[in-house]
């Protein structure tokens, strides 16, 4: 036990306790060591088919599944190795399963997806911008959360009213009136117009059912419209979500990252 | 030790567990009950002064501050009574804190300040709006966090650009290169800017260094500038906050909101 706030308690960790106990120990020591690999757009129950052989392990290396709400980490782990071993046998299997992964894996923990992106955008050269309605303004901030985001990042519309969609993103009306606020169509008008207003290679738009309330027999909640238009290219997502609001919103935001990701970096 | 994911292991304790532990409890039971006070605005070390005789406890209940990124949230814990005297004793205690913290309080747990805004908004007949720079869309993304706050929020923009500023809040660019964004006068412009937009009665403007980079000795990482816009009427905050990127991001949406709170509800 240590004492202190959070922020006191990693200092006296990383800065006194570590170094000491590197100290006292000899140079024949083992150790244990991990690398997770970040994967999303695939189900936990998918990977041990998709691993195949390697779906227990890698030679010494083990494999956990630790499932959350932006996807599966899979962490390698080595245990009783020398230190000079265990990196090189954990980078080894990694590659392994990364070419097994394919498109599925995003980054090595614990980089966020959005940082990803905002990567991938720098290296094209191309900005960005969001329109969002139902995750009413956390793709942005997932995005403005990397730092030095601004630049590739722009800027955002939520538009959480449909009077916004219009007049801000011009959406027709018309085909709001016709096919809804949550459909394909308005996604991609979102996604168009964002993109136009301001001026970027990149606009994504976003419309769904967040819930609880709002839910209909032919739009439940959970069902959420992606459009991700680069350079005149439009890529559209429909999809329902499970969980509760803020899982329902936080997953979508994932799922928006991964079409850009995705698209940018030409992975199928 | 329960089995399952977490979800599956809060359905087990509230239908099956909890209700089995109650059925085998006699009717003499004593119970621990604790009530939670949420505080913002104000500082732990100063919260004894504010209490005075009260900052250890009220008669048998006892008090525990818990400091966080959103305030410092107050738990009375009443311990030892008859289940029918227990709520009766935190609700009068509750009551003596209150009238002693004044405006610090904005709610029991576990309510998020933007439920007491979109509450207020609301209650009040007001549509908000927000225009966001360093904090990138987490206020808007806060405040529709709240279920049923499509009633008061219509929209918001992320400036992270400062062409985005100018094209879509018209701020005035000469005013962006005499005293730059992050200041009081383009706040307030934000504030005024996103109201007159959107068609809203509250426009919220908010422009800051997050850092890590970014900083001048001027303007150092943590200079927040906040303006809320109420009907024509515009009050600022400036100020710095503690903490890293994301630390300073959330701080500054929490004094957003806490000033819409105290501006909508008059509390001085």
């Amino acid at each position: 036990m240590l004492p202190g706030v959070p922020r006191e308690m990693r200092g006296i960790m990383t800065e006194e306790l570590l170094p000491w106990l590197r100290s006292r120990t000899d140079h024949d020591r083992r150790v244990i060591r991990s690398l997770t690999l970040r994967l999303t757009g695939i189900a936990e129950s998918q990977l041990p088919d998709l691993l195949g052989e390697h779906a227990e392990g890698v030679g010494s290396i083990s494999l956990a599944y630790l499932p959350g709400q932006e996807g599966v980490d899979l962490r390698l782990t080595v245990r009783d190795a020398r230190p000079e071993d265990a990196d090189r046998t954990l980078v080894e299997a990694a590659d392994t399963l990364r070419r097994r992964l394919g498109k599925h894996w995003y980054a090595d923990g614990p980089t966020d997806l959005a940082e990803v992106v905002i990567t991938a955008c720098r290296a094209s050269g191309r900005h960005l911008a969001v329109a969002e309605s139902c995750t009413g303004g956390l793709l942005a901030a997932r995005l403005t959360s990397v730092s030095g985001s601004s630049h590739a990042f722009v800027g955002g519309v939520v538009a959480y009213d449909n009077a916004v969609k219009i007049q801000q993103l011009q959406v027709d009306p018309k085909l709001l009136e016709r096919v809804g606020a949550v459909s394909e169509e308005v996604a991609r008008g979102m996604a168009t117009g964002i993109r136009a207003l301001m001026g970027t290679h990149i606009g994504v738009g976003i419309t769904g059912v967040a819930g609880p309330d709002g839910g209909t027999p032919e739009k439940p909640v959970g069902l959420v419209w992606i459009a991700v238009d680069i350079d005149g290219t439009v890529v559209v997502y429909g999809g329902r979500f499970s969980g509760d609001r803020s899982e329902i919103r936080f997953r979508a935001t994932q799922a928006a990252l991964n079409m850009i990701r995705r698209q940018l970096l030409s992975v199928d």
